[in-house]
């Protein structure tokens, strides 16, 4: 048999509370949830990292940011005057599943690099179409400094055009709008999925689906707008959740729903910063930009009919581990000149086993924060973040919570259990004796 | 055709985010989560206060507990020493549906007046086995002193009979056991409730079981000890829904799952002062005992299949409500002597039309604390409780949310929308107005 299709969905800074089968109680999204209760809903799925660039990394590496030099303790994600982008020397997933000959996508969202040398067809993708940084980019200063108003779109009055993101859309290595539209983006991002999913039928694929929303600013195309009732917030997602219930029908009428792996996830948490037009944590603590839960916890759904067996997982995993899960499916050995940090999860998807992943490391930048080690989590340090959650500290001794009991991070349990703490020291000595730290690839930007 | 069996399952201090489908990571309710796919998951449902006593007064009569005398300022719940209890006045939901010849039961927790004259019996039930009140009452002074532990279960070690909540359990007005042996309560009042179906296949019947847990101090029986990833706190909950899994199974096997609406919900938000011991509220603030959304939106869902047309509904809803939804569907005309605080559901439950309750008022004692009227709830009076969320402040102007956007009453927009909190005021106005408390039953105890 010929290895499944590989589709991710990934959006961008919704919450771990942010899906109705994750608990959000106006926000509707009867594809996602029907995709969890067909497949499974990961309860405990990570980031590499609680902000884009690094947690996207991440992802397409199956390392931490930090040995890809990804991330960095000046700035945390690229910016439009940003001079560099993933280096060449790392093998991203793409570029892994084309020795196995898979057909690649890359739509929406990169935020890796946008000069050409970083793009996505110099990252082992055949198509790319998307914008590629975050959407609340290119703000003209005058703009910036006049309307004062940062989520607020402003739009020119003759031809609804948005004035103040004045972001590119690319195609391949081209820009084909500018300022890209946005109205409808999540629609467009939806429909060149599906145009490619059609087109490549009759070879394996492997589609990497990066919604630029719901990071704000928001936009709904008019299906949606109005619809929900959490507001434009909602419709947002809601719009995401249509795009996936068309993606999983296509796939059932183009006949592949039954050899297509699809997972959605969301690169890291809600951005508690702009009130309504952020998301929700749900029961975490904090979100984007942090190394509590909120911020590095997401909503995650595997889907993979009749392959897959359907429940809810608790086990750890990492949006790192589609790395060594996919090479795996596609039959590809895993590069063995590098340390990658990506476990294979077909035991838990495919046997009902036992996951494989102890730990997990939560960086911010380049420093280790917190680290969790089975149902037990030690902060280091904590430190919020957008004017929330308090300055830096460091713990000393490091704050313990269980996550399996106490998932909202409220119960410091150090006192009672310092023999796990001690355990997670060793883990931390290990970790950091073997670390080789990538050059720095965020800190040069515009005229510096 | 005969009119419906009626079940309600009521979980003592179950927080809003304490299942699987509505985001606890690592409690596991497969049961509770398919009643809730296959009939409806109500995300926006609410009791009638905040702490047992009153909460219960209010499903079971249909009004807020202030006009049964059922809420005090002086007193929150009745004691093991309290001398009054529901006043033979009222019309519970037990006696409305006697006058339609079912045959009714209350197994497990009454809290409303433990005295003979107070009892089920003499209420409308045909049957009563329970724990007349909390599970953890009846401490002996002297045990309280000397061990110290609240939460910690003392025990016999010779017998393993438990010495520190030496709470009765009766059958009718009879104490059968005391103090009764909660360790395996749950399975019990479970095991009660499926012969009590057996018993009664042939005719209507009403069963209210009202579980004692997972209120502290929690137990579980052999079968659930310990296999929660969520520690005993889990195993509890995953117990009582194993139970609701046998009691649907069995009205399956009785062929009256066609004819039998089940609900389940909960008394109050979790008890947060008992850490890990107690429950989550999940995205909602606070907890038992408090105003919050936390302390009084529960998680809630109806089943009856082929009847309720399944999907998640966010309009508002209240236990008040099932006094008359319940009347409606046996047929019974509702008290005209009287004022009722309780609306039909069945519009949203069988014909997806728009509820009819807009309002909700948040009582703390007998003072008015908050008012939601369809998206916005104000507050005008908060107040922590158990040492967590603050003193008592009167807030002038009130704080004013969106609930629908921001369900976790976050971001005051009082400043924003004046005229709604002027809309509010009025609805007050109206309501304080037409309101006759009922005399105070909960003050009195013991010597006094």
């Amino acid at each position: 048999m010929s290895p499944p299709n590989l589709i991710i969905i990934f959006a961008d800074d919704l919450g771990y509370g942010d899906l109705s089968s994750f608990g959000h109680p106006t926000i509707k999204t009867p594809n996602l949830d029907r995709m969890a209760k067909e497949g499974q809903k990961w309860t405990n799925f990570y980031v590499g990292a609680s902000v884009c660039t690094p947690s996207r990394a991440a992802l397409l590496t199956g390392r931490l940011p930090i040995r890809s030099g990804m991330s960095s303790n000046k700035n945390r994600v690229l910016f439009p005057d940003s001079k560099h982008g993933l280096p060449s020397s790392e093998i991203t997933l793409a570029e892994q599943l084309k020795n196995a000959d898979y057909t690649t996508a890359c739509i929406g969202k990169w935020h890796l690099g946008h000069k050409e040398e970083y793009l996505p067809l110099q990252h082992g993708f055949d198509y790319y179409f998307g914008i590629p940084y975050s959407n609340d980019m290119d703000i003209p200063q005058a703009l910036l400094t006049e309307k004062g108003g940062y989520w607020e779109v402003v739009r020119d009055p003759k031809n609804n055009r948005i004035e103040n993101f004045q972001v590119p859309l690319l195609q391949n290595n081209t820009e084909i709008e500018r300022p890209a539209n946005q109205n409808n983006i999540t629609k467009r991002y939806t429909e060149e999925t599906l145009k490619f999913i059609q087109k490549n039928r009759d070879k394996p694929f492997f589609i990497y689906l990066a919604h630029n929303l719901p990071h704000i600013p928001l936009f709904a195309s008019e299906e949606t707008l109005g619809k929900s009732s959490r507001g434009l917030y909602g419709d947002v997602v809601e719009e995401i959740d249509l795009g996936v219930g068309r993606i999983l029908q296509t796939l059932k009428e183009e006949g592949l729903d039954k050899n297509t792996l699809v997972v959605f996830t969301s690169d890291n948490g809600p951005w508690l910063a702009f009130n309504e037009q952020g998301g929700s944590s749900g029961l975490l603590k904090a979100g984007k930009g942090m190394t509590w839960e909120g911020g590095m916890r997401v909503p995650t759904i595997f889907w993979y009919p009749e392959k897959i067996i359907p429940g809810v997982v608790d086990q750890i995993g990492s949006t790192m581990d589609l790395f060594h899960t996919f090479s795996n499916l596609a039959g590809v050995p895993l590069p063995n000149d590098r340390i990658l940090d990506s476990y294979d999860l077909t035991p838990l998807l495919f046997h009902k086993q036992k996951g494989v992943r102890e730990e997990l490391f939560y960086y911010r930048g380049t420093e280790l924060y917190a680290v969790r080690l089975g149902d037990f989590k030690a902060h280091f340090i904590t430190q919020g973040e957008y004017g929330q959650f308090g300055p830096k500290v460091i713990q000393n001794p490091p704050l313990l919570y269980n996550l399996n009991h106490d998932p909202s991070e409220q119960y410091d349990i150090a006192e009672k259990y310092p023999e796990v703490i001690e355990k997670i020291k060793k883990v931390v000595e290990v970790h950091q004796d073997q670390m080789l730290a990538g050059e720095d690839q965020l800190k040069s930007r515009g005229s510096e």
